[in-house]
């Protein structure tokens, strides 16, 4: 039940298993990220696990599998309610209870209406110690992607900016190449690890025609879905990211009504075509949010121009922010890190919570959490 | 002598002296901040002293007045070499041969072509045990505006900047209040505090009649002079900074040849005329820092608008920025905290060391300092 008192040995094992639901970001949508420690009555840890890519097996049944017989009355440490539901697999509630461990102490209740409570209840029926709520915090900020798209029906979005102390990205002549270093450029590829999605607009393709993949060594599977928004279709089918499209995805956002011809153009490549609404001459972007987490996404990283990292904030659609900022000056003729945003009055100005800063490199990465109210 | 080793307990004494000396920083120009503990041979502190305010009397000699007998056969530990030259009052070597010290450790070597050796000669003489370069580098930091000075003809000047976590100081309507918070600008009146002279441009002057006084508590005598760049004199003798220029000094710089006018403009006002070179319409900067060095400054703090830091930063001039960043974001219609550098390549891009960060409030404070080769 929630409110109930912990141990530093509960807090120590609920930390191992949020510590290992980590490994699942990114390669798990549209399932979250959970991580599983089974705990004999003797306080050895006797099973360990975590979604596996792809979104299954789930964390319990891995660290069940692991655990064996040694499951009997042991207790069970779980990031996100046991699910409840027959769907590809057994529910995971089931495996504990068949697997005879004897507590089960979760951080989160799922809020997935399949699960709900059913899967903490499902336990108890059975006769289980049930817990829930210790370090809710820290697992609800790991589950930010699964949760937001379950409840607001869109992924995370996690803005990442780079440029100079003076908020510059690019020279006047756009030169961009580089300002911060490799250490920071290696760091960035980490968090394409970690996210189902990274979305850039059609100008940015159109520029400098990147390739958005994960680089890092041995993660090299572990590249996003690459996100193109391109209301007008102006993308060619032979850039990169569309001539990769069948080793890594790459998803073209058009405008509704322009589906076909989007089709027609890209019939050659793998690209997957997707339409969300526009007015005025811009998307719509709750929409296309909405598009995408219907397609399952979680977790979307921004790596787009200044304009659209502006209207992403001006529809307060932005929830972290990662700021790599180089240690050097470019000046009032750089392009900026973000585009006009119009404010008539600095009480619009749209503040966040400064969460962590680490040297990276000559460079500095500091976080930023959305406000909330 | 240079080379020698020393003992953590000198390390220990010399950071003591550093930490003393730094209290003099902002009120003791032309004179360097010193600090200087003198150790019995028991290893007990029997005195302490740091350069006074107006530059006197000298660390060595409160110290030594505080020792009293006890400084007999002790080891003084200085922050930079004695004086040795009989000026307003007798050298310090001299003081602390008198006073049968037997043993001085000292940080640096002064490049005062008037002590540049002598000091530590003028001791050795007289048969007491010297040792010098004990926490050089720290010692030099502390001391680069009196250093600098003696050296390049030059205070040390330091830029402030404070702004969104893009880069801007104001609305596109030229709002700045606050973007920072209240921390960050009591923090900015510490840095006023510890500095000679605050320079600002005319234009800042005449938009925002700034006052630019200390307003710490109990530090308010500590106020910088104030030094505005006003080339062809269109600042008012109304404005505030003219006004208050009795309790507080500023000085006008203008061009060469407009000193007599502003001076009957000035002539009901304690404003200070001086004057430097100019060359197609703009000052000759490093002639402006030449004027103030040889007014005896030693430390300047640039609190102005981005066109004189962008010009400043041009002429390779800044020597240590400080960054309050608040954790909003304005775009691109707001107004950078530095001008155009015209770069033409990311190569020409001047790149700082970042010294250190930390936590004002809600904002960030980063530091940096020079590259020197």
């Amino acid at each position: 039940m929630a409110g109930a008192s912990f141990s530093d040995d509960d807090r120590h094992f609920m930390r191992v298993a949020l510590s290992l639901s980590q490994r699942g970001l990114g390669n798990v949508w549209p399932n979250p990220a959970v991580g599983c420690v089974i705990v004999s009555a003797s306080g050895e840890i006797v099973g360990r696990g975590w979604t596996k890519p792809g979104g299954r097996p789930h964390a319990e049944r891995v660290a069940l599998d692991q655990a064996g017989e040694n499951a009997r009355g042991a207790t069970a440490y779980v990031t996100l309610e046991p699910c409840s539901h027959f769907g590809k697999s057994p529910p995971c509630a089931l495996g504990l209870i068949e697997a005879g461990v004897s507590r089960v102490i979760s951080a989160l209740e799922d809020p997935d209406p399949r699960v709900s409570g059913r899967g903490h209840q499902m336990l108890r029926d059975a006769g289980i110690v049930v817990e829930t709520g210790l370090l809710a915090a820290e697992a609800h900020a790991h589950n930010a992607g699964f949760l937001l798209r379950v409840t607001e029906d869109r992924p995370l979005i996690t803005l990442k900016l780079a440029g100079s102390l003076d908020g510059r990205s690019s020279l006047a002549n756009g030169a961009s190449q580089w300002i911060t270093g490799s250490r920071a450029r290696e760091k960035g590829h980490y968090y394409r690890a970690n996210h189902d999605g990274i979305l850039v607009g059609a100008n940015t393709v159109i520029a400098d025609n990147p390739d958005l993949r994960c680089r890092i060594a041995g993660r090299e599977n572990h590249s996003p879905v690459r996100v193109i928004l391109d209301r007008t279709v102006q993308v060619s089918p032979d850039c990169k990211l569309a001539q990769s499209a069948q080793e890594t995805p790459t998803w073209l956002v058009v405008a509704s009504g322009e589906e076909s011809r989007a089709e027609k153009i890209f019939a050659k490549t793998a690209v997957k075509v997707l339409s969300a609404r526009c007015a005025d001459g811009h998307f719509d972007l709750h929409d296309v949010m909405h598009v995408l987490a219907k397609q399952g996404l979680t977790r979307i990283l921004v790596e787009s121009g200044g304009k659209l990292a502006a209207a992403l904030l001006q529809h307060k659609l932005i929830d972290r922010i990662i700021h790599f900022q180089a240690p050097g000056i470019i000046g009032a003729d750089g392009h900026g890190i973000i585009a006009q945003l119009g404010l008539q009055n600095l009480d619009l100005m749209q503040r966040f919570k400064r969460r962590s800063s680490e040297n990276v490199g000559q460079d500095y990465l500091i976080s930023y959490d959305k406000i909330t109210d």
